[in-house]
């Protein structure tokens, strides 16, 4: 089982399907579901700022997976440990040297490749307005669309290339962390597929391979964050979620 | 061999010592020692801007490993790679599951928490005013400055607390990418060690664990960087520095 807790944005259990069996895969109840879920989540409400959640994690990332006294921060690391725990490394993470090689190239490139710039919009074009009441200036708009535009491109002349999946035919571990990142904005009503065809076509295929079902269902909360009341916020919370704002706008 | 090339920013071989002898380590010419130093020549001498190292990487980040058509950037998918290739795995990276957890999730966390910092500090408080002749604002340099303290302190909180290595009593690729981090800003005459003994003395063990020659030799470049002399700077390198330079200084 995976429960997303009282919290709301640490995962304190471990998936009992995590399993491979050959190439049809069990999902339901995976760790990318709740991965994805918890960080969306708690990106909205900022809880990770909280005492209770500071108590899991000095570093108040999300997601954290407990498990007993064993704390793990860190999407990569986590969805790296749960293929190892459940055995399904063969598949997600494949033991040939150079294609593992190229999934630890998009894991570690990804950080500041691709998931800055894509938080930023969520939150530039969609949690600062309704937070704040306010716009982001035009100007800083333009130069942060731009930015992800040079991303994109990367990740399609560098990652993806003409594959249908980042290390060849088969679907792996960086493409579940690519396709999620590249959902946030979408979140904020910004489509960065649209005029893509071959990005998009990738995306599908993601969809497809995991299940359209799970991949709705892990993005749910990302797509009706419109619809959150940030008055629920606590002012303390409020305050640091504003002091951080000023570093994603300036 | 490890040959760091023409461009003086790739590696071009696999060092072919990378053994691994119990807990007796061959650290010589390993790729440790490749990877800091093209790292710190082509971030001052901008030379993955170029149209040759584009050819290389279409990524333009340092260092990036070539074998024959197989091309790796990233440091951490890198020495992961070269651990495998040499089978140093058991040492560097141990396949007890939760001490690699732990290790991806530094590797992952490095990002944003160490690498981005350590160095904006070598930029902004060496590298920007050589170039440029004008200083980084105060205010914003003691921004910088307090980042850097929050980062070390979550460091030392949650990765290194009282053990003599981050996953505990043998040091890991994990210590390796901490410490030359680190030591970025030292090159801008900036020792974020000083005042800090438990830090300090967890330096002093990775540089003595593989030995301070091999240290001091992977340091080498970066701590004679401020006699770099920046006139050297093609135009067109120049002008793409300097419209990097505005986006670590605003």
């Amino acid at each position: 089982m995976v429960g997303t807790q009282a919290l709301g944005c640490h995962l304190d259990a471990i998936p009992a399907e995590f399993s491979c069996n050959k190439r049809c895969l069990s999902f339901e109840s995976t760790g990318f579901c709740a991965v994805c879920k918890c960080a969306h989540i708690s990106r909205a409400d900022g809880q990770q700022h909280s005492k209770e959640f500071e108590a899991i994690s000095v570093l108040r990332k999300v997601p954290v997976l407990r498990e007993g006294s064993f704390i793990l921060n860190e999407s990569v690391a986590i969805l790296l440990y749960l293929t190892r725990k459940y055995s399904t490394s063969i598949y997600w993470y494949p033991p040939d040297m150079h294609i593992r090689a190229s999934i630890d190239e998009y894991m570690a490139w990804q950080h500041e490749g691709i998931h800055i710039i894509m938080e930023k919009i969520l939150w530039t074009k969609l949690l600062i307005p309704m937070i704040t009441g306010q716009e982001v200036p035009k100007e800083r708009m333009d130069d942060i669309l731009k930015q992800v535009q040079t991303k994109i491109q990367l990740f399609c002349d560098h990652f993806l290339k003409d594959k249908p999946f980042i290390t060849g035919e088969i679907i792996c571990v960086a493409d579940l962390m690519a396709a999620v990142e590249m959902m946030q904005p979408v979140g904020a009503n910004y489509n960065i597929f649209l005029g893509k065809p071959k990005l998009n076509a990738w995306r599908l295929r993601v969809e497809k391979t995991i299940g359209s079902r799970l991949f709705q269902e892990a993005h749910e909360k990302l797509l009706k964050i419109n619809k959150w009341d940030p008055s629920v916020l606590k002012p303390s919370v409020k305050e640091k979620i504003l002091n951080m704002m000023q570093s994603i706008t300036e």
